[in-house]
């Protein structure tokens, strides 16, 4: 069983978020680190370190504007030399000035079609970079009752997906973001799964739903929608992070190790670990250091996959069947109770890794190098 | 314009539930009221005191088994006497010790059967009482992770909807009630209305959607589903009542007025202000008296919706238009200022009712004379 | 340290509470397992059960009139021949139909004496009992705002709690719980530890606070408030249980082992392990068998505060002074990701007991044993 | 009796905040407006046409740095000027680099010094202002469990607090601030009410709680909190505003007019409607134009605290004790459910104001004016 919880354990791919190496915060404040990137091409040799201690982050996503290039070929080529890829292209309509009121689903027709050119913008840097998925989200919302049409922002927005929809070639898709609030504190166009998987459905096969596991209301059963959207074929990729209040994009697994081995459990459980539900990381680093902020994430993660696995089905299976509820609890538990460490340190040992990621980057001296070298320039952040 | 707003309250149908006028309460204790009815019989006629004084309630739902009868013709016609008439049929598949880990999704299947037979019957039910409408609220849920298999019971859940839906006749249907949690405390099987929506959609247009307001997360927008599920033609009806903490079930507009507000503008913005959607009452008066308690809500969902009829759509239109936040606000706000209190009494003395129903109904004398009447036997109540 | 650790487990106490072995449920449903005692003393056999399998539950909290009898000093010989002891004496002024609008707190000057009597009757009972520890849970508060006036219901409970205190004798002391809602909707009188905190602090040291783990609002940190009480010297006890929602009463460190752990190390921090803060259970058990579903609660407390013993102090420290936020936090982590479960088998066999405690339960036939015996006479639960 | 009200609405003084009229937003983009303020001269300009067209709103509430003038003596001759005057002292101890991981409680004894030097200074400020009032809000915590401890920092808090105590001058007294969460996201320093509560009880009489409507969890009845630091003689004030999820930062009265009647109605019943009781704003305008934005604001307050004079405390306090629970409930409701903009156009016209302040300051043409004016610099923010 072990050897089948390695096999599976070698299949599993981690994307990291290029933003998460730039600085971050909260409204409060943006706490500047020093060594952070300054440009797109040292993101992703940050991103590259995640890989070369991990192993299982083969991939970054690109943020547009904030990863914007001339060459994005070149940036592709970089990517490669580094021994990682370009993955998920995600749109940006919320930094102009012109989308305070809303991009897609602004009451002003012309700030529509400027969000809509920049969404089909992001589909041509899929074609250039080779990424199969954009990725949606609209911060498109109302802070006041009354402020605009809740209904009518829905018509604008199906209309504006299936702009987007249609441009899509062969293998491309886009996953669409749900979020219950902020930046709009009234009402958001996209609050729930339930929006997002309703326009989708309408749409096509090529429009999936993304779970971001900050983006629900307190309370909210996450899995289940992880097993319902299964379920309906929609799962399209997880944004991981976590949280204690709202969406605090505290490092995955920081906040409630035990939900997200419960996610994990229902994605293999559901038929989603493969290759169309994208494990991606989006976190802030605001007050930890960034690279190592995301190896302890992907290792989070693996940990959680590996107790997942675990779950010895067939016992499962049986004390449920037997309405055993003690029983078919233990038989869970007692994956999650399991210290999978030693069981990841050994797979990485016999792949040519560290054991110890974190200590290897340290012992690297990379963190040193980065921060003796960009020195000077506007280090990037979310408002890049 | 106070004519077309009067009309249109004219129009409206506030439907009570027969289970509002039996004793409730909470795990902790079931207080009992004196003059509280002991059969159907008697929460009709207690029903029919709700009618009687705001003129706006001229129909009752059944909760089966509670409102059990030999001869439903009898019933049914014994509510016509008593000037009103029957309403939705509600079925219940959680009191039975055979549900304790579920009833159509249950692991056991002859359980499930048990189950499905219940809700036919219901159908029946409503064949023999001319009632258009069986609600649908499954209690189904686990409480431990790991207990039972989350898709599974939602194939099981599949299932008996479709079996339900192939049996009823035409111009019936059913509405899907989804519920956060309670009495499930870690998964239920129908969550939120995504869930209930996705299962509607694949059935027909028979199955639809009802929102009981106190069923959802902590910050959701009830307004938003409301919109979104008229805009998707699948909002079947409400289940009326208000919360401050979890599904609280006081009464109506008590605890969020202007929540109230915002959902019967919704209501009429998207088309619902018709027959198609139910206006229903779903709620407990554990410490207050039940036919005032009634009323007082009819009137609150009154008071709310001429509110929202007095909302000035041109005005409020253009404001949005012009992307005036203060502007549009105020237009909204402007009609949630207004006290509409005189207006609905002109509005019931012009149709010979008492301006003040609450005080018309002190002074009949009906609360002292149940209390009379209603000597021995076993008084209603959930358990019943 | 491996030594330490097992001398620390050795001398934890967790009370279990005699109505965890009744049948308990929602408002919805009871459901009724066989097998559940039906009078005190049968409460107290099953309590010796899971002190018998686990070697660290000695002694049972009495509810008052659950565990009404005429001869307490009986009880207490009758327990302790089971090898166990009585533990705290929980107050009950919610289930008279005089309390439905309060107790203490009561409008009623009238109710309020009843509820006093109750409460001097519970001290009464310490007394015969051996049982140094009152626990105070007020059901009091409003359903709707203006229903009673918030200010003068806490006049009244000072009033209340001042001749409860004066009652107190030697060595006795009272716990105020505190509880956000339910069943009050609207105003709960002690709604959160600072009213509770507030209250005490008034009296004098024998008037503590007692943190529920589930009497909070979604998102409350409650280490903080465990850290904080015991920084005051306030924190008397807890009730553990989990929730996902709201007062949910599920088996302890079945939704959030990690929030459970994090607990568990700020009660060592803070020299709260020892016998002046009180582990107790608080828990419902309404779809899984009662007297496992103790065990399992136990060996999760068990295992909670092993791995939060197992914490390097020092480590974290050094981490801490450093300001190295993912060290620290990675300190922290080590400990709870370790599977301490083997430890616990290795202590409970030098001990004498069985390493597996559910299964050597199972094994005893004590399950059959009483379904077979409790035949007739009704079964012991919240509303007897 | 409308003759008392108005009375008293007319001795109401609500403060508004400096930063209100600064651009403001979330973390994801800051929306400039045109015609904002450049510098604390220009704010208090702005500020000053609240007070003209309101009447109730004479001063000005500063935040330092972000108002740091060299002549303090100069800006408060300004106030006069445009008559109006400096209220509460804001500090500052979240904006510098040094405070990533915390100011007062900051593991770092430098930083820690460097912040408490901050504190004083701005006694200083009051000092040279005439303020009597300092408003202390820390966003002091941790985002990772084991980060730091949470009992040292209450040490370095309670050592810091005593520090500015002390050095508060006769008159003075500062308004200790808590908050849920952010910019902290597991465990922040002073979370509630609770906390703020017991630090100020040890220090004295001049230490007070500031309740900030936005910054509680989900559920929680500020109203009972009100209620409770009045009967405890520790509510030193309100920092006003509303949210539909978090710290949402919206027009007070805009997501929860209800509410506010609530919590305003506690404060006239608990003796707070007095000099004592600070009634400030403290919010962002982030999509909407932000002198109107003011002077709704304190509309709002004002008809929330008409509406909340208007309650019958007769007929309210007859129906408590007759424990007629609807009957109490429509005594609060009826003087919430009455419309009250004409009694206080009607004061507004007695006082030689515009009865209609909205419409007053739109026609002034002051926005245009400022717009005209206000052209280069750098636009005020809360970054500035």
């Amino acid at each position: 069983m072990a050897t089948d919880i390695k096999a599976a354990l070698r299949r599993q791919r981690i994307e990291t978020p290029s933003w998460a190496f730039g600085n971050s915060g909260t409204r409060f404040k943006v706490f500047a680190q020093r060594g952070v990137p300054r440009d797109p091409y040292e993101k992703l040799a940050d991103a590259a370190q995640v890989h070369r201690f991990t192993g299982v982050a083969p991939t970054v996503a690109l943020h547009i504007p904030w990863d914007k290039v001339d060459d994005y070929a070149d940036l592709a080529r970089h990517a490669r030399e580094l021994g990682i890829g370009i993955g998920a292209i995600n749109s940006n309509v919320f930094q102009d000035d012109d989308y305070m009121l809303g991009s897609v689903t602004n009451p002003d027709p012309g700030v529509r079609r400027k969000a809509l050119g920049h969404l089909l913008e992001c589909v041509d840097i899929m074609d250039l970079t080779g990424s199969d998925t954009l990725k949606l989200w609209f911060s498109d919302g109302t802070n006041y009752p009354g402020q605009d049409d809740i209904r009518s922002r829905q018509d604008r927005l199906a209309e504006a997906l299936a702009a987007v929809y249609d441009r899509l070639g062969e293998g491309q898709r886009f996953l669409l973001e749900y979020k219950l609030f902020e930046p709009a504190f009234y009402a958001t166009d996209v609050p729930d799964w339930g929006t997002a998987y309703a326009h989708c459905l309408k749409l096509g096969p090529k429009a999936q739903v993304v779970v971001d596991t900050g983006h629900h209301a307190p309370g909210t059963n996450i899995e289940f929608i992880v097993a319902f959207l299964l379920r309906e074929g929609r799962l399209g990729g997880f944004d991981f992070n976590s949280r204690f209040y709202a969406d605090d994009d505290l490092m995955v697994g920081a906040a409630d190790p035990f939900q997200l081995f419960r996610i994990m459990y229902e994605v293999i459980r559901g038929g989603g670990y493969s290759e169309r539900v994208a494990f991606m990381l989006d976190q802030c680093h605001n007050i930890e250091p960034k690279v190592p902020g995301q190896i302890r994430s992907v290792m989070n993660v693996q940990e959680a996959t590996a107790k997942a696995l675990l779950v010895d089905g067939d016992a499962l299976a049986k004390a449920q069947a037997e309405r055993d509820v003690l029983g078919a609890n233990a038989v869970f538990m007692d994956a999650y109770d399991t210290d999978v460490r030693s069981l990841l340190a050994e797979l990485r040992g016999e792949d040519g890794l560290d054991p110890d990621p974190m200590a290897a980057y340290r012992r690297s001296g990379y963190a040193e190098k980065v921060v003796a070298e960009r020195v000077g320039g506007a280090q990037a952040g979310w408002g890049a």
